[in-house]
């Protein structure tokens, strides 16, 4: 698998004219040869070549947490009192365009722009970040379980296992969480409850505010799903709302509906071939139509993986046709300040099969006893 | 506060010849202004002019998140169709020389490159490392609950409240991780539990390999504690060791007693004025003369704060001074490779009247029953 994905990125390296690469922390390292970099300042960085070796250059006290494959790469462990940008820039030679990983550290790059004033820099992602967006079979399962684990997460709250009147933001977050865990999540990215008016902040996460009877809840929820063998986890991403205390006033359950509309309809856009833009549009759209326009304040989606935020993004201004195995997010939202907001959200692959949702909980409104 | 460390900052870069300054994700940028960039590939950036305004560029559906603070920073919500690169140029102006944050990610650095072809970039950890690793009393405080947080969870550990024997790492490290959350963490950062030849790998984590009787096992844990008001919080982190099921060998004692040592030594001579590698030697020679010199792979500390990785390191080749406010773990660790291996862990404050451990649970080998 690894000796696939190097070899073809090989290939687009040779396509773009990128002699080299360098990838650090983030998912391009795990997607490449399995193994993820701490996100600390002692660097970790594959030094690729086009035409030449690929060499992981890593703090000598984490190289036995890597998984050796001779065939693929070697290993270079560097020691406390080492100059790690030094081997780098050695390890190079004198390419003309380096392509550096999107998440490496400012540090490195500023650090390897002083030995290296020749080279042209540019953002790996251009190389790494289509290969990365078609998720093959593998991948594809791994994103199913994902779904599967939080989905199971989201029915509990359906069911009312889960308190909310009475209780924090945070501490519902904190439930939300530990049950991501236990239905066998590695670790929980984020756990988003936002109450009343909060819910109009589309990235509000989790704060003091005591949830009364009455008030709408958004909970957007996800994390790294373990895989049995430790290799890095693939992401999950789902939001539903609650109405929590009596019926919900006609005013947000029409709303409710709109966003619902919309969500499935941008569901159904994402065939293989649709440009992004549209799959954005055809949520949009609806919400237009709605009035609510103005209130759908973010794009409808972004790409997930081994990050939670990768290519392809669901995005006006994306011409770029979705191709089998991109997976991403479907979550437009309408958010009045002051008042209330809701999203919807769902994992959905691009097969030749049409939209495969890796989300199923129930999309309704949920309406919850106090 | 952050009226003084911007006024810090903005002297600080007018002694190192720097005109705009960059914080995004990571350290800086709480440090600064209260509040962290989400790490996610949509632009946040503080853009801080030596002479000039302060201007916080951030996706408009992230601007409800940050607490304002008209006499200290614009704020410049972006929407999606945006080009927040474009935007971020246009507030620098023709700078000669930038330094951008350590953290902040290679996709923004690149991109910036490519618009300012013209200016000097440096990493602005010269301008606001050293302000950042002298803690004010605030911080100490933090620091100080963050401390005495892990050591609850060590007492309890040493206690025998958590079985080992019988578990798998993996397990104990997640009933760690519950610990640290429960004694007021925000989030735990790491909770490494290494048993047996575990032990000798340093960044080792936790795997499904079950604990037996008659092992070392070796617990490093930290996390971010939670500040009563929600701003950005200060780490813990520690390392304590065990022996379960059974006496010990003399052979571990003994090597657990250098180690012991030359932790407390290391400790004793973190005095403000101390040249930083002169606090890892004292803990090395003390490993050296026992002969183990070969198996202390590592520094002996480095700082911490908001971040659990920063400045001051306390490794050979640094030979600046211990400043009053100077955080910073002093953790020496011997490891025999396909053995065992042990490190002994505390947060130390330089402070006038001398070293000031953030950690005082047991420093002793804790024998425990299986």
């Amino acid at each position: 698998m690894y000796a696939e994905r190097l070899a073809r990125t090989r290939a687009a390296m040779a396509d773009a004219g990128v002699d080299v690469l360098l990838a650090s922390v983030g998912p391009d390292l795990p997607y490449l040869i399995g193994y993820e970099a701490m996100p600390l300042p002692r660097l970790t960085m594959l030094v690729l070549h086009r035409d030449g070796p690929a060499t992981l250059v890593i703090p000598r006290l984490e190289v036995a947490r890597v998984v050796e494959r001779d065939d693929l790469f070697a290993i270079h462990g560097w020691d406390e009192t080492d100059d790690p940008i030094g081997l780098v820039a050695d390890l190079c030679g004198r390419p003309g365009t380096v392509a550096v990983g999107d998440q490496t550290w400012a540090r490195h790059v500023v650090d390897l722009l002083d030995r290296m004033p020749a080279t042209r820099w540019r953002r790996a992602d251009g190389i790494t970040g289509p290969l990365r967006a078609r998720k093959d079979a593998f991948e594809i399962d791994q994103l199913r379980a994902a779904g599967a684990a939080a989905d199971r997460v989201a029915a509990q709250l359906q069911a009312g296992e889960v308190r909310f009147v009475g209780r924090t933001e945070a501490e519902v977050s904190e439930e939300i969480a530990r049950r991501l865990l236990a239905e066998g999540h590695a670790h929980v990215n984020f756990s988003i409850v936002a109450a009343g008016a909060n819910a109009a902040s589309p990235h509000h996460h989790a704060s003091d505010r005591v949830i009364a009877a009455g008030e709408v809840v958004l909970c957007d929820f996800g994390g790294v799903f373990a895989t049995p063998d430790g290799t890095p986890g693939y992401c999950s991403d789902m939001t539903r709302m609650f109405w929590v205390g009596g019926e919900p006033p006609t005013e947000f359950v029409e709303l409710y509906d709109v966003l619902h509309r919309a969500q499935s309809a941008a569901v159904a856009a994402a065939v293989v071939g649709t440009p992004c833009q549209d799959v954005d549009r055809a949520a949009r759209s609806i919400i237009d139509a709605a009035g609510f326009g103005a209130a759908f304040i973010h794009r409808t989606g972004h790409g997930i993986g081994l990050f939670e935020h990768e290519d392809p993004y669901i995005v006006a201004g994306n011409d770029a046709p979705l191709v089998a195995g991109n997976a991403f997010s479907i979550e437009p939202g309408i958010y009045l300040e002051g008042r209330w907001g809701a999203r919807l959200e769902d994992i959905v692959v691009a097969t030749p099969q049409g939209p495969e949702p890796m989300n199923r909980a129930d999309h309704r409104l949920t309406v919850l006893d106090a």
